[in-house]
């Protein structure tokens, strides 16, 4: 393989390893029995394996956001209900490695942690914000948007915890937030009357 | 002084001067000179930085929830805006340290933070039920409110870096999401109604 093939090797195998079990508890030795490659191998390419979390990380948010495309020929609410659906299937195909690659007592360098997850804090808002046909949101609205993504990420991080209800019924939950908390932000009318007739 | 009370006096002294500064820049010196004692002083107590924010960030989570206690005569709606307008208060009195303290790239071990966030959390949940008079909340209600405290976290620290409204206009803003968000988390239409009924 070309060094950067191998590399994505490792970097996809560590995510499959991760699929079953957090980072935390991960070996080189591990990561090199499921790419088929020696641990010397692995840390040619990943001197330590907080570098190899780095990049998996960034890989997992790339796969990610490349998913978020919900098909733009639906109403804007089922595009919006699709993306959360694929969103939760990809946490939740990530479960055991999820909480701790995003933080929460996680050993990865918290800046660099906080850049990705920014990263697709920003694609969703812009993907929301496309969808919507909403070009220039209000303060308000901004605001409301910013805040149901925390939503969206803690209601995950608690569902992957204790799955309180179906995957679908959470994404379904979970929109009808969103259109409370964007019809509660209190922007200018015109605003509020846009987003009421693409979510209605 | 006995020992108790100048550990409480440092420690009272670290959160005066992360008033005006975040911790990453504050040295053991500035420490000292605010309490008037020596360095050697600042040290015995705590051997290093990290260990004083520690006890800093306790010490100032306990006064904040000593403060959120809303007049209970209040309608229930107008104690959680008293408690709102007081949490914003107490933020911006700590404005410089409050991300710091709280995470987002600080130094501080991120599980003790989180500790200690989550106390916090509790507390105010706490507060919410007590003060609507929810004894059982459904899992509907309890993930809703667990999401509006991430907004209310999420909001302010934006909010401390780019106040793009006044305080009181944030805490009826954050209000205003609340009702929003328990009104649409669907849970039993008792509990709804005894919502309604409580907040209208």
């Amino acid at each position: 393989m070309a060094p950067h093939e191998r590399r994505n090797d490792l970097i996809r195998s560590a995510l499959r390893v991760f699929a079953h079990c957090p980072p935390g508890d991960v070996s080189p030795e591990e990561i090199a029995a499921e790419a088929g490659v020696s641990r010397a191998l692995v840390y040619r390419y990943f001197p330590n394996m907080a570098e190899l979390r780095r990049a998996a990380l960034e890989q997992a948010m790339d796969e990610l956001l490349a998913q978020l495309d919900p098909p733009e020929d639906l109403p804007p609410l089922e595009q919006i209900r699709v993306a959360l659906r694929t969103f939760l299937s990809f946490t939740h195909s990530y479960a055991p490695a999820y909480p701790a690659l995003l933080g929460g007592g996680s050993a990865i360098a918290t800046e660099e942690t906080e850049c990705e997850v920014n990263r697709v804090r920003k694609g969703v808002r812009d993907l929301l914000l496309e969808r919507t046909g909403v070009e220039e949101p209000s303060p308000q609205l901004s605001l409301a948007i910013r805040c149901w993504i925390a939503s969206v990420e803690t209601a995950v991080m608690l569902w992957l915890s204790a799955p309180v209800m179906e995957r679908n019924t959470l994404a379904d939950w979970l929109l009808d937030q969103f259109v409370a908390m964007a019809s509660a932000a209190g922007g200018p009318k015109e605003e509020l009357e846009h987003l009421v007739a693409r979510l209605g």
